[in-house]
């Protein structure tokens, strides 16, 4: 694709500074200013040359851009292009890698004028750990991006929008955006909301003659909360941003899980059998093994 | 120390099988019977010569022996043990891998005849995957063992225990039964249960324009559900013999879980980013890192 003049990047951590670097690596940006909260991910991603310039204001991260990325937590973006819209330059195509998409579609719609685009995106990348140090060129390698247009989205910067993250190295799925946040709801949110109940619930336990029981915990307990470690205002922003799927979702699970603790305590071992076994087969398909 | 004249192997799969090769390996036992219900696993262990023969029956798999290890899911345990009593030679030492130990404990205190020792363990190895095939003996390499020993145990049995389990590479430690279940209730049995009712709450789960929108799910939630592939017959009878400690960390959960869910209903950020913080440094702790 074309290069584009002037890039600016809100948010200099994991994804940010990914795209930062593979963007400099292709070659697809003249030019990239950064802008964000955490100085420090912004001076070293300037004293690492992967931008050029850190934007002093939100006034100077718009002006003379052709592609705005949001890279901050979800629930920032509308605030900060509400900032930005009386300095966008026409024809600007405006995008994001939030995890949740329909509200912040509807506030941007709202706050973008007109001949300016904002074409939602879920680049699924990146796992429970932040910040710019870790970031990196290939971290968008082979990985899917939902795209999550609407009725009021220029075809024009659609088709840019697709070839940005296809040329980056990533899959590209078109979605709705309330279709999103309801699969994403389910096998992203859900699962966060439960593993920081689970380690909240584990972290301080104590047994008659031991301070720390988790020391007691094998292999197994350390997958599992893998995604405690994830940055807490990033999954603060998801909570609030896809509410009503994440309740719905807690209500399924404790439905299946009320029926599990019925079964232990009625001790109904035909019963468990079946459910684990269930199990099982779900996980198998779950990592394309059936 | 001493090798054993003749080791029954009651169960031959994972942890079974890893030990009758750990056992051949350091030249521990001269020679090695296994028994279970699993034809197959005990056709192949003999036909690759990790065990001597297949007992035909529990009677065979007594006599003689001077070291008995059960490796069958735990419930079955006691009802091997009383069929095997009258069949046991005097100065055996009967042990066994089993996840739970209070109950067995006291059914085998119940049915082992005098002059002979039952001394429970619990080494930490195998996670999710079962089967004499992923049998290796470097299974308990480094890892821990629990013997949780009574009032009743043996001295001289309760160190030969000990020395067994040292002597094929584990940690041990010694804890009594009732805090040694209180312990993995939390650690490893309620992640188990919850891993499950997730599993079960995704497998099925379908949007508007997808069949099975598990297949949108990113490493996160691969890495999450690992153990609910571990197996049904083997976990029905963890949840069956710690019931009430299940129970009670089951409560706890749901609190912490209700807490959270409060918070994502009102909206109230500042409690939920405090949540993933207590998170993120409970994480820390489980990981080693602080």
């Amino acid at each position: 694709m074309n290069p584009f003049e002037r890039v600016s990047i809100i948010g200099v951590g994991l994804l940010g500074g990914s795209l930062a670097k593979v963007l400099r690596k292709l070659g697809l940006a003249k030019s990239i200013v950064g802008y964000g909260r955490n100085k420090a991910n912004l001076n070293e991603a300037k004293n690492l040359n992967i931008i050029d310039d850190v934007a002093p204001d939100i006034q100077s991260a718009a002006r003379d851009a052709d592609l705005i990325v949001f890279c901050s937590p979800v629930q920032t973006i509308a605030q900060l292009a509400m900032e930005m819209s009386p300095h966008l330059k026409p024809g600007c195509l405006v995008t994001d890698v939030g995890s949740t998409k329909e509200t912040l579609i509807l506030d941007m719609e709202k706050f973008i004028p007109d001949g300016i685009s904002f074409i939602g995106a879920h680049p699924i990348a990146g796992g429970e750990m932040s910040g710019f140090r870790l970031s990196s060129d290939t971290l968008f390698d082979d990985a899917h991006c939902i795209i999550t247009p609407t009725d009021k989205s220029d075809p024009e910067s659609l088709k840019i929008a697709i070839e940005l993250w296809k040329t980056i190295g990533m899959h590209v799925s078109i979605m709705d955006a309330k279709e999103h946040d309801f699969i994403f709801g389910a096998v992203s949110h859900l699962p966060h909301v439960l593993i920081f109940a689970l380690m909240n619930t584990l972290g301080d336990l104590k047994s008659e003659n031991y301070d720390r029981i988790t020391s007691f915990s094998g292999a197994g307990l350390r997958d599992i909360t893998r995604t405690a470690a994830s940055e807490p205002a990033m999954w603060r922003d998801i909570c609030l941003s896809n509410k009503d799927s994440i309740l719905h979702f807690l209500d399924l699970f404790q439905e299946t899980l009320n029926h599990l603790r019925s079964s232990i305590e009625q001790e109904n071992g035909t019963l468990l059998t079946r459910q684990f076994e269930i199990s099982n087969q779900h996980r198998l398909k779950l990592i394309g093994k059936i």
